[in-house]
């Protein structure tokens, strides 16, 4: 660790959005610890977790692997990226097994970083959740999906505000994507207009970007991630 | 139930505000069900919950329950009251516990609600939820309670969205106290100003107004109740 030139952790580190993410804090000499259910071999150090039913035995496992890979090292940047999809309205038989699976990839994620984040990141580091752009408005088609996002955009507003625990001078904020352009939606939404969904370069850059304290947002801000013609533009919510 | 001046579903019915409007809307000839984890011996018929480990198994506990006591008949009106507090910040050693309790409370109740009022709501029906005034921005020395708070706001916002599933003509709200005037608020809150809390009757005879089609709020609308020397007044945040 004494020759990289940063240290990050990355929730969620070996999905797609997760693994640009330590691709390309890797390939600028970072330091890069990866948090997800299975191992990212690219990752210098990685926490996996086993525990997907309980929300506290989560967290411990989570922390007790966070001290044993950091000890008393810090990082300068935690990335929540993990999170998933799923569709459903009120009446809709999966409606509480899809907005679990939903709690539990957002929110569950989103809260343990931030007692991570607590403990673990530098003061002027920075913190960033996943948020989405769809759950600013009702989502009448995507109830579960919806309401834990909106929790976690409400997470941030509480990270940011006086005395949430998080170190003095950090920033936290949250990205929220309309649509990522990942294999997975390639696969299941072959026929979307693609020139829309938003490289996970650029989302990786960004971060990059941040975490060398550079093009900081806005302390508590929701960034929606806004792309036309393969270009995107980072544009705060009101 | 075939002389009942109208029925009325409560989750959270033996709660200090379940009871207040079972009591209320009983002493107005309704016909009144409590959902809540031990009966309420002045309700009519109880659904009395024993899992709370598990989401989606408490769904399908009350689901089944609701078919018992229902069958093909219908209710005026859904309320869920279901709720609790619970401190702590990003660095509380509580903060994971205390968010998951939050998110059991508020947000598995309001969602089961959600799913109940799509099958058993009278078209025209309502269908209110208990979100909180605090969580309309961040609340950092309550994360869990804030954003779970948040999540039942914009479940509100899906809801009350075409094609939510909620049966057609009904309108979907919650309200957002300050603090309630309960017992157990006297007792930890001894020595704040109870002026400014809201009356339990006043929001049972809020719910029973809207029951009986009068005063109705705005479909959508998260509705602050302000209390200032004992008395409340309803404002819908923008």
């Amino acid at each position: 660790m004494a020759s990289s030139a940063g240290r990050v952790l990355v929730y969620g580190g070996k999905g797609a959005l997760g693994s640009a993410i330590v691709n390309h804090f890797k390939s600028n000499n970072w330091w890069v610890a990866s948090i997800d259910l299975i191992p990212n071999e690219d990752a210098h150090s990685n926490i996996v977790i086993t525990k997907t039913d309980s929300w506290t035995e989560q967290e411990q496992e989570v922390l007790k692997a966070v001290e044993g890979s950091l000890g008393d090292e810090k990082v300068d940047a935690v990335y929540c990226v993990a999170g998933g999809w799923a569709g459903g309205n009120a009446a809709s038989s999966a409606l509480v097994k899809n907005s679990d699976a939903m709690w539990k990839q957002s929110v569950w994620s989103s809260v343990i970083a931030a007692n991570i984040s607590s403990k673990w990141l530098k003061e002027n580091g920075i913190l960033a959740l996943t948020g989405a752009k769809a759950a600013l408005e009702g989502t009448p088609g995507m109830m579960g999906y919806g309401l834990a996002k909106a929790a976690v955009h409400q997470l941030v507003k509480s990270l940011a505000a006086g005395d949430s625990g998080i170190p003095s001078g950090a920033v936290v904020t949250a990205i929220l994507p309309v649509t990522l352009d990942t294999p997975m939606n390639r696969k299941f939404m072959s026929n979307a207009d693609m020139t829309k969904w938003t490289p996970l370069e650029f989302v990786a850059d960004l971060f990059y970007k941040w975490a060398t304290k550079a093009e900081r947002p806005e302390n508590g801000s929701l960034l929606q991630l806004i792309t036309d013609e393969r270009k995107t533009s980072v544009e705060p919510a009101s």
